[in-house]
């Protein structure tokens, strides 16, 4: 028998750029203990800020391009700033799809920020470690649409000391059957675990997560970038 | 603070067509009481063994297409089995993308199933009230490859009793900013953590998870219908 929690962590500050998110989330934890094999789940936003990777949308001067694009949206029924679009498009390396005001892009996140994100995850890991001495994995989220799903999951875009996925392909069940799904984004699912273990408006942007030490390693790993398929497989295109 | 918690039901055994599920699992549960709020997931595949909707691949006779998709699949690296192919086929209203071994279909499963899936959520949810009196949400879940990350998830198929999406699109935060995801998935994050509490060999299709409340309905509601994209809106053609 398995099993899993997850706690939300209450009373983290307001997090400011050059702020050291180990010590905020120590500090924060208030003697509850972290333990060797849990994993500390952190929403993106915090790590942006703490990061000082913030834009301030008032300092933003949208493209004609982003205009229109926001027209379309806003055509669509959608409320939308060009500001905001425009910061969109100077994340992205390529604009897949623009239509009834829905923006497909392929992010520079998907390969800047898997690998800044390895970085920060790292970076947090160790902090812990040496404040609590627990060996525990990092994993940074943040929230995706689906292309065939209404609503958004948390995925996982940094990580630190977690296997992303869990690879039973070519093996059998215990009657010799192939199992039904073989390759399982455990590190996805964790990050979608961690976002129902808080109330979406209460601010609570650390999660820990206890059961999954199976998953947990001693070297920092791979990170999230392994959960990315490859160009040349995507299956969007 | 909120948290989550799910647990993996030990001991249900070899489930065959016409078992009764609710009643199996309670069984199982050995006297640990299932409570008001609580969310029962259960594995697709038991549910179709009880169904009888389980298909015997020594009978099933390959097309020359079928043959022909599984050579593909061969020759990029994979092991197929050709009936296993026509299976696919038959259960598919259209082919995608067949290419490097690799089929995206749109199955009956997102029409058909997410309609037959309800019914079964609700005939469980109906039985595990009238065995237990407790008012729980049943899940009926399948693991699903992403267009653009490696690795499967389980997301839901058939739900009753729980909101499938939690929606705060036009909503801000503490702040007055906009909140950064706004249409939850929730039914597919409750399922991607149900199969986070089960080792994946161990034959637990059953995992009750405590903390998902809020989301938990005395109607049954709409059922996991509505997290299908409608095909209009389909974001991958």
């Amino acid at each position: 028998v398995a099993s899993l929690s997850a706690r939300s962590v209450s009373g983290l500050p307001e997090v400011r750029a050059g702020d050291e998110l180990a010590a905020l989330i120590v500090t924060a934890l208030d003697g509850d203990e972290l333990r060797d094999g849990e994993v500390v789940a952190i929403a993106h936003k915090v790590v942006s800020k703490s990061e000082g990777a913030i834009v301030a949308l008032a300092g933003v001067s949208p493209s004609e391009r982003a205009v229109e694009l926001a027209a379309d949206a806003v055509a669509a029924g959608q409320d939308r700033d060009p500001r905001m679009v425009q910061v969109v498009l100077d994340e992205s390396l390529e604009v897949l799809r623009a239509e009834r005001g829905v923006l497909i892009c392929r992010t520079r996140q998907g390969f800047v920020c898997a690998n800044a994100g390895v970085a920060s995850a790292r970076r947090i890991r160790g902090g812990l470690r040496e404040l609590t001495g627990a060996s525990v994995a990092v994993l940074i989220s943040d929230s995706f649409g689906r292309a065939w799903r209404h609503g958004q999951l948390d995925v996982a875009i940094g990580l630190a000391g977690m296997q992303p996925l869990d690879d039973w392909r070519g093996r059998t069940d215990a009657s010799g059957l192939e199992l039904r799904a073989t390759w399982l984004a455990v590190a996805d699912a964790a990050a979608a675990s961690a976002d129902l273990a808080r109330v979406k408006d209460s601010r609570e942007p650390v999660v820990v997560i206890d059961g999954l030490g199976r998953f947990v390693t001693d070297e920092d790993g791979p990170g999230a970038a392994e959960l990315l398929r490859p160009l040349q497989e995507d299956l969007f295109r």
